[in-house]
C-alpha cells in the first residue's frame, strides 16, 4: 500500500490558504501513486491555535472548512487534522483535538486526540477533551490504527509517566496491521534523533509499519521541523523526509526498502536551519518582506543578521551601525565587513548628539548626580529609538539579538537592545552563538573573524568588557543549563563542583530579571526550555532554592 | 462551634513569611476563641506558584515548612494550603493542589482538590493531579467536608459544564454537617456579588453551614480580594470579611445571628479598592517603595497617580511631566494641579532637545522623507528613556498608565508609553476611567476637573485628539467588550446593530496588535477577561471571523 505523506506549513487560523495547501500536497501525492494520504496535526488549523478556538466562529469556520475539503476528495482517503466540537450540554472541555477521515466526498471517519499533553509548551487541557476510546479503522484490507501527536509518545519518552493509558497498547490489543500518527512536533535540539529512535521503537514493539507525518513551519516561538518518518514492522526506519522544509513522499511501508540513507546530523546545523526557517516563517507570516537590526560589531548581530539574511535573502535586511563615544572603530567597521560579506546594506548613525541631549534634559532632576548604569542603559535605549524610527518609516521588522545567557541574567536593556518583534536567538547559550557561527564560516568567512574572537563588549562604558560584570561564558552556561533547564536548586548545583559564590549571583539574577523577560520579544525556541511559553514564573516571588 | 476564618496575604514562594504570618493569624483567632481555624488555598505557598512548583527544591521546601507548622499546632486544629506530591512512578502529573489538617502537633489528615481549572488564568492541570475520592473528616461531633476552591463551584456559576463530578454531591451524600472551603478565587468586576450568591445557594442546597475562606492580596496580575463568606444552614449569608484586606474572624456558623449587615456596593469603589491593593502588592512584594510614572496631563496618567498614591503614601510618587512642542501649557498645569492635589512631587523635562537632536541622527537614512507616525512614536519612546532614567537613577519602579482600550487597538506607543514595570489600568476601559475618576472626586476635586472633562488627546501632532482616529469611546468600548469578552465575531457584533465599517476596524486593530500587548507590562486584572494570563492568543496567524 502506498501511503502519501503531506508534510505541509499550515498558517494558525488560514483555513482558505490551509485547505489550498492541503489539496495540492493531496494531489502531488496521487500522481505519485498514494492510495492514501496524510497530512500532520490539525493540518487544517496550524498548531497551535491557542485561545483563537474560543472566538465564537474559529470551530464553526473550521469545520465548514473540512466539509468543502471533503468534497474535494474521491475514492483516496485524505487524513486531516482538526478541531471538533462537543455538545454543549456534554461536560468537559468544549473541543476535540481531532483527525478526520475524508473519502468519497465526505467524512468517513472522525478520530480524537487520547493524550493531551499540558506541560512546557502545551496547554491542550486548556481547549480540549480526550478521547475516550481508540478504534481501529477498517479499510479495504487493512486494519489502521490513527493517533494524534501525544498518543504515541510512550512513557519512556516523557519526562515522568503522565498517562494512565496508551492508545497504541490499545489499538494493538484491537488488531491493526497500519499504524499512523499526525504530529505537529515541535524542534529542539536533539529531537530528530530522539523521535527516529521512538519511532523505530514503538514499530518494532507494536509489529507494524508506522507512518509518522509531522508538522513543518514556525507559529510564534515553536518550530516545526518536519522529518517526517517511515518505520517498517521491525522498527527499521525507511526513510526520513526533509528537516525544515515542506515535501511530499509516497512510500510503502510493507516493502522493506529504505529509500534513502538518513542524512548526517550536526547540532549546528540543525540550529542553523531551524532558526532560518523560524525568522522566514514569523517575518512572511506576519506580512513583512524586510527587516532591520542593529550590528554592534558583535557576534550576536552579526549571527542574527547571517539569519536573517539567509532567511529573506540579503536585499531585505538592514542593519543600523550606531557607534557612542565608547565604541570601538573596530565595531563600526566590523559591522560594515559582515554587511559586505552578507552583502545587506548597513548605515552609521551616530548617537553621540541624542545622548548628550538626553543626559542634558534630565539635568533638572539629576543634576551633578555621578553616571552609573543608567547612562549605560540610556544608550542602549536610543538605539532601540533610532532602530524602531527605522522599523515604522520603512516598514521592517525589526529583530532583537539578545542571547540566552544574556536574557537569563538580565545583561541586556528592557526597552534598549531588547527592542523588536522577534527575538532570533533568545535561546541559544552565548556558547552555542560561538559555535554556530564557526559552523556558517566553514567554508568562506561570512561573519567577520574578528568578529568571532574578540572578547565580547556591550560598549556602554570605557573597555567595557562582558567578563568584567559575567562568568566566563564556559561557566556561565553551564549553571544556566542546570539551572533554567533541569530547574535544580543552588546547593545541587553546587555539589556539582562549581563556585557557591558564583552560583548565587546567578541564581538571584535569573530570579530578578524575570519582569524583563515578561516583556521580552518572542524568541525563537531551539532547547527543551527555553524562556517564553513553556516557562511560565511568577515575577512577584520570593522562593530561593 | 467557632470557627476562625484567617483571610491572609500570602507571597508565592516566600515559605517563611507565609508560615509566620499563619500562626499570627492562628494565634489571633485563638485568642477569640476558635476552635478551628481555616486559611485559604495554597496559604503557605501563595497562589498561583506557577512554574516554581517544578524547582527542584519548591516542594520539598515546601513541605519541610509544613512539618515547621504542624510541630506549632496544639489542639484547635489549622487548615492550611500546601503543595503536595505524587510518589515518581504514579501515573500523572507531579503534584497535588492539597490541604493539610493540622493538630496535636502533626498532619492529622491530607485533602486534594478534586477540580482543577484549567481556562482563563488558571492552568491546575499542567502542575496538579486530582483527587479520586472526597471523604469527610470526623472531628469530635462533626463530619467535616473540607474542599479546595473550585470543588464547589458549582455547574451554574461557570462558563460551560466542565467537570462530571461534584464534590460537595459525594460529600453531602456521604453525610457532612459543616462545608469548608479554602479558596484563592481573584477579583474581577461582580465577582464578590456572584460569590455570595453561590455560597448561599450551596449551603442552602446541601442544608449545611459553608465557611468560604478566601486569599486576599495581589500576586503579579492577579488581585485577590478576600471577601471570606459564611453562610448558615439556611444559605443565609452570616457575615463577610473585608474586602482587599487581611482579617481574621472567629464564627459560629450553627448560630443564625448575623453580625454585621452587608456593606454597600458600587463598580468604582470595588475598581479602586482592587487596584490600589494590586499597586501597593505588586510594588512592594517586588522590594521597591516607590514609583515614578509620566504625567501627560491626560486622565489614565491622573488616575494611575491617584491609585499610586493611596496606595503607596504621595511622598513616593513621583511625576515627570514632559512636553513636546505640541503639548498644550494646559497638559503641563494639569499635571502640576494634579500633583498639588495628591501631595506628590513632579519635574518638568521638556522633550524638544532630543526630539530634534533624534531627528537630526536620523537625517542620514530619511533624508527629506515627510514626517508621519514615526515621528509621533519618537516623542512617545524619548519619554520613555527619559522614564526609565528616572527610574534607574532613583530605583522608582515606573508604572505605565495606557488604559484598556487604547491597550485594545494598539493606540499606544510600545517601548513608549508601554514602558513600565505594572501597568495599572491596562484592565480598565476608557468609560470605567472617568467613572472611577468621578467616583475619586466624589467629594473634593483631586483629579483635576480639567483632566476629566477635556476631549482627550495624545498630543503627538498639533491639535490632536483621540476622537480622530477612534471611534467615540462609548461605542469603542461596546464593541471591545463584545469582540475581546464575550469572544464574538463581526459579523454577530454587526448584527446588534453597530456599524459594520467601525466593527471590521476594531477587530483588524486588536488582532494586528498582539504583538505589541505581548511585550506589554504585566496588568492588573478587574474584568473577566483581561489581556494577560488569561487570554493567550498567537501572534502570527490569520484567522478572519
Amino acid at each position: 500500500m502506498n501511503i502519501g505523506i503531506a508534510q505541509i506549513n499550515p498558517i494558525v487560523g488560514d483555513f482558505p490558504g490551509n485547505a489550498k495547501k492541503i489539496l495540492a500536497a493531496y494531489r502531488e501525492c496521487l500522481e505519485a501513486g498514494a492510495e492514501l494520504v496524510i497530512t500532520p496535526e490539525l493540518s487544517l488549523v496550524g498548531y497551535p491555535p491557542r485561545d483563537l478556538v474560543f472566538k465564537s466562529q474559529f470551530v464553526p469556520k473550521c469545520l465548514q472548512a473540512l466539509d468543502y475539503l471533503a468534497g474535494e476528495i474521491r475514492e483516496v482517503p485524505l487524513l486531516v487534522g482538526y478541531v471538533d466540537q462537543l455538545p454543549a450540554t456534554q461536560p468537559g472541555k468544549p473541543f476535540r483535538n481531532a483527525a478526520a477521515w475524508l473519502e468519497g466526498g465526505e467524512i468517513r471517519h472522525r478520530i480524537w486526540k487520547t493524550l493531551l499533553p499540558t506541560y512546557d509548551v502545551f496547554d491542550e487541557r486548556r481547549y480540549f477533551e480526550p478521547s475516550e476510546f481508540c478504534d481501529p479503522i477498517v479499510w479495504k484490507n487493512h486494519r489502521i490504527g490513527v493517533t494524534i501527536c501525544e498518543d504515541i509518545w510512550a512513557e519512556d519518552y516523557l519526562q515522568r509517566p503522565f498517562y494512565e493509558r496508551d492508545p497504541v497498547e490499545e489499538l494493538v490489543g484491537k488488531g491493526i496491521d497500519l499504524l499512523l500518527n499526525l504530529s505537529a512536533s515541535p524542534f529542539h535540539l536533539g529531537k530528530p534523533r530522539l523521535r527516529r529512535s521512538m519511532i523505530g521503537a514503538i514499530a518494532r514493539e507494536a509489529k507494524v509499519p508506522l507512518i509518522y507525518c509531522n508538522a513543518v513551519g514556525a507559529n510564534d516561538q515553536l518550530i516545526f521541523d518536519g522529518h517526517s518518518l517511515v518505520a517498517d514492522s521491525n522498527g527499521e526506519i525507511l526513510t526520513q523526509l526533509a528537516g525544515f522544509l515542506p515535501e511530499c513522499q509516497v512510500v510503502n511501508p510493507f516493502q522493506n526498502a529504505k529509500t534513502h540513507p538518513l542524512p548526517q546530523e550536526d547540532d549546528s546545523a540543525d540550529l542553523y536551519h531551524a532558526l532560518v526557517l523560524g525568522v522566514r516563517d514569523y517575518v512572511t507570516k506576519c506580512g513583512f518582506s524586510s527587516v532591520c537590526l542593529g550590528l554592534s560589531g558583535g557576534i550576536d548581530s552579526a549571527l542574527t543578521a547571517a539569519i536573517a539574511a539567509a532567511a529573506l535573502g540579503p536585499e531585505n535586511v538592514v542593519g543600523l551601525t550606531m557607534p557612542s563615544p565608547y565604541s570601538s572603530r573596530g565595531s563600526v567597521e566590523d559591522s560594515f565587513a559582515l554587511a559586505r560579506n552578507l552583502g545587506i546594506e548597513c548605515t552609521e548613525i551616530s548617537i553621540a548628539a541624542p545622548f548628550e541631549a538626553i543626559k542634558t534634559a534630565m539635568q533638572p532632576r539629576f543634576a551633578d548626580k555621578a553616571e552609573d548604569v543608567t547612562e549605560e542603559n540610556m544608550q542602549a535605549r536610543i538605539r532601540g529609538v533610532l532602530l524602531m524610527a527605522l522599523s515604522n518609516k520603512e516598514n521592517h521588522l525589526l529583530l532583537t539579538t539578545g542571547n540566552k545567557s544574556e536574557l537569563a541574567v538580565g545583561y541586556c536593556t528592557i526597552y534598549g537592545d531588547m527592542c523588536g518583534g522577534l527575538a532570533v536567538i533568545s535561546d541559544l547559550p552565548k556558547i552555542r552563538v560561538f559555535e554556530v557561527s564557526r559552523w556558517i564560516n566553514r567554508e568562506r568567512e561570512i561573519i567577520p573573524w574578528n568578529t568571532i574572537e574578540k572578547p565580547p563588549s556591550a560598549e556602554l562604558r570605557p573597555d567595557q568588557k562582558d567578563q568584567d560584570t559575567l562568568p566566563p561564558y564556559e561557566i556561565l552556561d553551564q549553571i544556566l543549563e542546570l539551572y533554567v533547564e533541569h530547574q535544580l536548586g543552588a546547593d545541587e548545583i553546587v555539589s556539582r563542583g562549581f563556585d557557591e559564590a558564583t552560583v548565587h549571583w546567578i541564581q538571584r539574577r535569573v530570579d530578578l530579571n524575570e519582569w524583563k523577560r515578561h516583556q521580552a520579544a518572542p524568541g525563537l525556541r531551539v532547547t527543551s526550555k527555553a524562556f517564553g511559553i513553556g516557562r511560565r514564573m511568577p515575577i512577584v516571588q520570593r522562593f530561593n532554592g
